[in-house]
């Protein structure tokens, strides 16, 4: 089977898991070698093959498991973020939201995360089907990071009618705005100035769903 | 003179204003050159005789004005952006902002706000200089939008300590964030709830500068 190849690392310190099975470790053989490829390549040239190639892997392997190469890509992308950037569970939405926008500003900040917004950006032009891969990249985050804000709600921090997605959107944009435009450091103390802001306008209804706008 | 070829349009209609001097015609023929030549050949290839070229005066009446093609490219998109995104005096914070965030917004949806987005970002991987042009891009913008709330806090809107620079930078955040990361449209009604969502963080001291952090 062709798919021996990639499960070299069984015995390594980084995958020490007794539950994860082959399946899973060649799935996670793919997506590693997909970044790299598309790293290495940029989003409009990296093809199924390819990957398949990188990944020592046969190409039906790869075909099995994803439809075509976005849904590679994609997978490939929301898997690497979520994995570099947890969902925090700290107890109040002050500690929440500020250990959401560090790990982002983090992300944004590490050569993954600028590899990542580069080849998203920069390949805008050419390949229309990265538009709709951005968009999916956030929904994931979006559907990962909205419980910080509906138990926030919950705990009666936040005012009831609080857009989850709203505050998530606005946590997240002026970190971007940051790397992506005006190119001021993104560190702990931009992270600590968007939790603050967006804290204080979800408190006082400024991030209330349409039915309060 | 070579200038001459740029004066063809003074008898027409898009320029009636007597005060506008030759030396200033032929400023805006060369702006308006610079800035059809960045959308065709984009930033990378962009060249200060290709502008003089397509404005159809003598590549010395380029050179004499602007030192280099990144002063060039500035002046050009700084202009062009300050003509499309008037800054409002309606008399109200609430009512600056919404109008401030309209103009973002309709012209991050117009064809050239797109076109400037495109170039900007997606040449950003291969010319270093593009990022020292958007942030200087964004730096003029802060410099003409931050009056409004200065004036906001002198008419006792925004509490004192409201740093300036980071509401406008919270405005745009957002509407930038939907163009270039999620999609969503970018509208009157995403310029109002980014208006809405600034004005509770600023209102609540979320926006204060670092010595009120």
């Amino acid at each position: 089977m062709s798919e021996e190849s990639a499960d070299n690392g069984a015995t390594s310190p980084a995958a020490p898991r007794p539950t994860v099975g082959r399946g899973e470790k060649v799935r996670a053989a793919v997506l590693t070698a997909a970044l790299a490829e598309l790293a290495d390549v940029g989003y409009a040239a990296l093809t199924m093959d390819g990957v398949a190639h990188r990944a020592g892997v046969h190409k039906t392997t790869v075909y099995r498991r994803w439809k075509d190469r976005d849904g590679l890509i994609l997978d490939a992308l929301t898997g690497r973020i979520a994995g570099d950037i947890p969902i925090p569970d700290t107890g109040t939405v002050d500690g929440d939201l500020r250990a959401l926008a560090r790990g982002l500003a983090a992300w944004l900040d590490s050569p993954a995360g600028a590899a990542v917004l580069t080849v998203m950006l920069s390949d805008a032009v050419r390949a229309p089907g990265v538009a709709e891969l951005r968009a999916g990249i956030f929904a994931d985050r979006l559907r990962r990071a909205e419980p910080v804000v509906v138990r926030a709600v919950g705990r009666g921090e936040l005012p009831p009618g609080t857009d989850p997605a709203e505050v998530i959107k606005n946590l997240a944009a002026p970190l971007y705005f940051r790397a992506l435009i005006t190119g001021e450091p993104v560190d702990d103390h931009a992270a600590d100035r968007a939790a603050r802001a967006v804290l204080a306008a979800a408190r006082h209804g400024g991030l209330a769903g349409p039915a309060e706008a």
